[in-house]
């Protein structure tokens, strides 16, 4: 082989993924230097307390504190230590040393992206974030590389491994919410503290991430409305799997038109449970899988599927984004990481047009299905289905009926003040879940 | 909006394809620039007689039949002729000329694509090809850079729609193989002349694309073992679908380990009509639909999913390719194409190792179970599953029984002389079928 390059490369925490991305590093270093057109030498690992990792089969003398010095010394910088701070201040000194800068830190970027990119732009070198949303799925490069020359009008994303793996155990199982949550922690698909996971703060983040890429334009977390799976119920599953649906915790981004139904008046960004209908692709993704499903003018429909998780998943998308900025060094390109350059608004919730179901119980009694549609007429909410179950208890006296409603698209803010009218009647015993439907 | 620069586009081939991408660049012109970087202005569309073109609406001053001239003039050049020639020399003069070129000729490409590559790298220009292999799916991208730090094991493909459809069909309607053939033509997801897609023809090209991209290995269509579909019949489809399979036409490219376990003997790719299991995520794959699933070292499982043809949606990918090249050059980057750079050997079908399913008429006597099983040992060949099933006609008399079997992994070497053998075995009346099983 002839003389080649060495490029110094710095790894900025050592957790579940850190720790496989310095072994591959080591282990692979000829196949991934053929790749990259440079050797690829791993200069230290910077970690709070190099003792704790002592059980990680790595040379010891990689460990350092000392992440600043680092950093200044590196022509490629890995960051996988998470949270702000001092992630955020590490990849300011890497950039503006001129290193190339790969990290899968959805929180930092969804709260301070849009700084990172330009101080980026502004050095010259590239700022990569493939492992930060759907984990080993090629996702960013595809949106922002093979669409560039399409549009981009809806995204819908199962970008949470934990939340999907609860809420397909609770589909296939029928378990409530709480055991199947305690299921996926005891098989490490949880954490101890879920709520960041199940509360859909994670999604939020990397919904904020992919519209941003998508829609050319920059979303930052408190653009994105977020509910979580913590009240979706075994009977809110079950009820959708009669209907023919499937819960899902969505990521969702979609281009909605104007009132008057030219030009686009903004782009919604949400996190919610959503029912969708049991044939639509992204059904199928089971356990603790992502998928990644777009809707573009000429692409049609795409859907990227595989591993959302996972030391090693995700330190395969680390090191695609490290061999991908080393070529460029290599070839001695320009470094420009691609921007946002569109100024699309960000709509509130009460903008977004979708599909509800509404479960109702309600008194068995004659009209109360011709009173209930007369106040969805009277909200311009127009009714889909409609399905009546009567239940009579032994002693077939206290009769009561239960009604499961999915309606047509609608406005959140129709749906919501519909919903506050059918509370008010006094046929209604309980409003008993209200969810979104997409994909039909 | 500053000063921005113009590149020239020249287009060759105004069919389906070229029609759609030739409207999306004079409509969506602004778009496209912003995302480029730099106007994108059509200069010209090379036809071979422009008056066959007066129904697309497009300027008609556009047309030419000087494609030479055309392509000398271009910065970037789109070639959508198909075939081989004149497509291939038009291609050489562009580059030879500093021009970038993107092209969805798979036929080309599976037959001369390393000329190609080389003489794009010595003139510094990129060579993109997204629209050649699975219409509008992503998927030459992330395998060449998403997962360029990653290391493929496996490929599994369902790459031409036209085989898929009428796949689907008889798996969903119980038709025979040329009724489903019938109604995908009239339905125009087939040509008159279906030859090259139910022949495997297209799938091979394409097959040979994708092992060369994720083995870093230059592979030719001559690498490629292909079987169509025509012989499939609608017993196979019935037989697999009660075992708990689909049928499907894959495109595979796996790495095979020597046969002593150690490293890698080479890669075995191929074509054929597969057996998956029905929960398997390529199985839910329907219509005309394509999907690449992929299976990597550290990323484990993949799947890409979208529309695999039609004018739009193959454009799609046609102008995210050019509009990346575009890029390249507004910023000043380097127009290498990423080429492949290993060695590893082709293997001939024989040393392809896969399950298979074996489809017996056997006469209903005691012992065959017993004797054909023997037979299958006596060849090194393993049974999972073995599947009895009597049928008596009528009269009660005359009696034979259908026997299935489901083998373990074994050579197709092995297999061959199993079956052969068994053929041979006086019980026999019959083989009905043997297919190959994946994802099992």
């Amino acid at each position: 082989m002839t003389e080649m390059r060495t490029l110094k490369v710095a790894l900025l925490g050592c957790g579940n993924v850190g720790a496989q991305v310095a072994r591959i590093l080591i282990d692979d270093a000829e196949t991934l230097a053929s790749r990259a057109g440079a050797r690829l030498e791993l200069s230290g690992i910077a970690v709070r307390n190099p003792d704790a990792r002592r059980d990680v089969e790595l040379p010891h003398e990689l460990f350092t504190t000392d992440a600043d010095a680092l950093v200044k010394d590196a022509d490629l910088v890995i960051e996988l230590m998470g949270g702000i701070e001092p992630a955020r201040t590490l990849i300011l000194t890497a950039i503006r040393h001129g290193a190339c800068v790969v990290t899968g830190n959805k929180a930092l970027l969804a709260q301070d992206g849009p700084t990172l990119y330009e101080e980026a732009d502004k050095a010259g070198v590239q700022l990569s974030y493939e492992a930060a949303v759907a984990g080993a799925i090629p996702i960013l490069r595809p949106i922002r590389d093979s669409l560039s020359g399409d549009r981009i009008t809806r995204v819908l994303g199962i970008v949470n491994g934990t939340t999907n793996f609860i809420l397909d155990q609770m589909d296939t199982t029928g378990a409530q919410f709480t055991d199947a949550l305690a299921e996926a922690q005891r098989l490490g698909y949880a954490e101890a503290d879920p709520t960041a996971d199940v509360e859909g703060h994670d999604a939020a983040a990397k919904a904020a991430i992919l519209a941003s890429l998508s829609f050319h334009t920059r979303f930052a977390l408190e653009d994105v409305f977020c509910e979580g799976i913590s009240s979706v119920t075994a009977s809110d599953i079950a009820a959708a799997k009669d209907a023919g649906f499937v819960i899902k915790l969505l990521a969702i981004a979609e281009k909605l038109a104007d009132p008057d139904g030219h030009g686009t008046a903004g782009v919604s960004v949400r996190v919610h449970p959503t029912l969708l209908p049991r044939e639509h692709p992204l059904a199928a993704v089971h356990g603790a899988f992502n998928a990644v499903f777009i809707e573009a003018e000429n692409a049609g429909e795409l859907m990227f599927y595989g591993q959302g998780a996972g030391g090693t998943p995700t330190a395969s998308a680390v090191l695609g984004d490290l061999v991908s900025a080393a070529r460029r060094i290599v070839l001695g390109g320009p470094g420009r990481t691609e921007t946002t350059t569109g100024h699309v608004p960000a709509l509130p919730i009460d903008a977004a047009v979708t599909s509800y179901y509404i479960g109702l119980d309600v008194a068995d009694q004659p009209g109360v299905l011709a009173r209930i549609a007369q106040l969805f007429a009277e909200h311009g909410v127009s009714i889909e289905i409609m399905r009546q179950t009567i239940h009579r208890d032994s002693a077939a006296k206290a009769e009561s009926a239960e009604l499961r409603i999915v309606t047509h698209r609608a406005s959140e803010a129709a749906l919501a003040a519909t919903v506050e009218a059918v509370k008010g009647l006094d046929i209604i015993n309980s409003v008993t879940s209200v969810l979104r439907v997409e994909g039909v």
